[in-house]
């Protein structure tokens, strides 16, 4: 007897061999990025801490970029490819008609947790390649942090991660796992830089910003011996290598034999919806689908939602050169929310541009988040999985819009990235939904 | 280009349509369980709270046991069938030959953490066809908890959990799992059964017991209109449900082109290395195969190392019948480790047969537990992957015997199972290894 399976993959030679560049693809020339006109130029400096592979994919317009056969490996040893699973299960449960179909695609199989590791593997085999010893970084809700550490102890390397100080207190759990990969982590202002040290003489107890943090990653990166700065979103090559997700999923949806209408996923910088759709909008712009795009948001940082086309800064500081982003201005003062890793001022450039061309629709949710997990609460016990808090968001857009499709009577193949798992974000689903804490 | 993938599988349709019985291939026949000399009969209660289909599993001596097409189904929910992988990079870190090869099960990969999930949906199920509306269980650690929780989400049944006090109250994240999956869960002693309502009289902040939880569990199931009650371990039809990791795994080491010499599991009641060496084991028994076994335990719970091969019950209160086990006395009292889920006074009646056959070899670690998380560290660290604490003592025991092995110039194919994950054991870990907590 045969089981009708609702899970489909890859074998590991169907693995994509190239990312996706949607640079290639757009109507025009994604705007580059640009120095200030006062203070000294970021552009110059960019060479000195980041990786020249990846300051190369940052400027390419190649459609395709080969996979080093090296990360290749790396992706495997990591789990991938990963399944795009057909929703049955939370289909019965809300009761749609069969010509309303669900797919997600399961990034919280991570080893760390997250999406972030497909540009940790990557980022950290080019600096072994590239000679260096020691990466370092910043985090502010510790997925990256994490993904890195756990990708530099699989490339050798010594990872150092600066952590915002009022996070790095209050997660004891993600920081012992970056020490078991054997990262060293900092609460950030750290006594490790010059410009921390500055800042706890002012305030020995101050508690961290972003923007801080990449301050001290910048510099520790510029001071220390064969030591390479690392980032974990918004940047073109980022989002390059995050395309290893979309490239999978369209195979996958043809072993369903399905063509997705919708694809969704949460939205904070960007990476993993851009990872997750871009394939398909290169697809789209070259008029070979059709197919529309829903980013998920937060009131708190509705960068696609409120935000406006502008050249902006990527940190709060304004230590980057300026970028063309959608963006509720870089040094904004973001409400806390307990999905922390969407909240960030800005969209990466190249999904800011599909914004700008029509390609990218948006949608934001109350900070309060009690609306989302409890959507959210409604896949878990359909599916069993229990998506991270950021991914909720992807998940309670996917069945608010089949709920909507249903109402309207609208046809919909649905699919949604699952950008991370939950398991580390139980207070933060507990206190929203007034469970017992 | 193909790349060599050290990641073996099977199609969802290659997965197992039969648990295995070790009982059909025993030496002799299983002693069966027995009555006390005194108080009231337990055999003639087991029909009121366990399952038919689960009685008549525990005393079939069939050697295959057709699993249910819904249960294959639920399996596949789950994300079955798991992977097995070849340690490359475990190895290339020990410097092993080629001669000795690292093989591991990904059970971490489960929906909740672990492999009980296996026996989760399949009670569940059962008690869905049976015509019950409701489980109850206790739960120690918190593994079993959630398990039950999660799949009777999947199965549309209500679920409460009787859990140690103690725990409760130190394991927030664990609970809120539970509670999203939409249990109700309850610190025991409770107020919810007269046994518990007794001991709180005489002492309202009393901690709790495994054996007072296993009461309450009961009593609640004998109490409450269609309720059923579940358990996690020990019985034959609980382990005989975990056969579908051994059996998936014997299938994948075809795969491999390899056969292992060795098993190793963690041990505490003996579900996980039961269902992942009992296939083999049978094999061995029918003259077809040649392999060793050995459980990887605590000192703080040496049943199988220590314990005496003799009639007991299976919890401190002395509420079960008793069974024939190796056993350090059902009443002790077991210094706390943080791998709690390997922390039980009996072995598992087919696996104390084993034992008693000869089958099985037993190491029991220091219960100051830095040496066994020491060693897992090497792992996390060279095959990127966070066991839980309890699976540590697999991946522990599976390094040790390969540095032997090497050591004496021996030749060997270790597989181990890695139970369970690690995300939600960070204390445990932070602690003996002297990290920041």
């Amino acid at each position: 007897m045969t089981t009708k399976s609702n899970q489909f993959n890859l074998t590991v030679d169907e693995m994509p061999h190239r990312w996706y560049n949607i640079v290639a693809d757009l109507p025009e020339p994604l705007p580059p990025p640009k120095d200030p006109d006062e203070g000294e130029s970021r552009l110059e400096m960019l060479p000195r801490f980041l990786l020249k592979s990846c300051l190369q994919q940052e400027t390419s317009t190649d459609r395709w970029i080969d996979i080093p056969e090296g990360i290749r490996e790396l992706y495997i040893q990591a789990g991938r490819p990963r399944p795009l699973v057909r929703a049955l299960r939370l289909e019965k449960a809300l009761d749609l008609p069969s010509t309303i179909r669900l797919y997600y695609k399961r990034e919280d199989l991570s080893p760390t947790g997250s999406h972030k590791v497909n540009t940790a593997l990557a980022q950290t085999y080019y600096a072994q390649k590239e000679g260096y010893s020691e990466v370092t970084t910043e985090t502010g809700a510790g997925q990256w942090g994490s993904a890195l550490s756990y990708a530099a102890a699989l490339n050798n390397l010594k990872c150092r991660v600066f952590w915002v100080r009022s996070a790095y207190r209050w997660k004891p759990g993600r920081r012992t796992m970056m020490n078991l990969y054997g990262a060293d982590v900092f609460p950030s202002p750290s006594k490790e830089t010059e410009f921390g040290r500055k800042i706890l003489e002012q305030d020995p107890e101050h508690s961290g910003s972003l923007g801080i943090a990449i301050s001290e990653g910048i510099e520790d990166a510029l001071n220390r011996e064969g030591t390479i700065y690392c980032l974990g979103s918004v940047l073109n090559h980022v989002l390059l290598h995050q395309t290893v997700i979309g490239l999978e999923t369209m195979e996958q949806f043809k072993l369903a034999e399905d063509e997705p209408t919708l694809l969704i996923g949460c939205f904070g910088g960007g990476s993993n919806f851009g990872g997750f759709m871009l394939p398909f909008a290169g697809q789209v712009l070259q008029g070979k689908r059709e197919c529309s795009f829903l980013a998920s948001q937060s009131q708190a940082a509705p960068n696609l939602v409120e935000g406006k086309y502008k050249y902006d800064h990527g940190d709060h500081a304004g230590m980057t050169p300026l970028l063309k982003m959608y963006s509720i201005g870089h040094d904004s003062d973001l409400p806390g929310i307990w999905a922390e890793g969407i909240r960030y001022a800005g969209a990466a450039p190249k999904m800011s541009a599909l914004r700008h061309h029509g390609l990218l629709d948006a949608v934001a949710y109350p900070a309060d988040e009690v609306y989302v997990f409890t959507q959210a609460r409604r896949f878990m016990q359909a599916e069993g999985f229990i998506p991270a808090s950021e991914s909720s968001y992807a998940v309670c857009a996917a069945i608010d819009k089949a709920l909507e499709f249903k109402q309207k009577g609208k046809e919909g193949v649905i699919g949604f990235n699952v950008s991370g798992h939950g398991f580390l974000d139980m207070e933060g689903f507990a206190k929203p939904l007034g469970l017992e804490w």
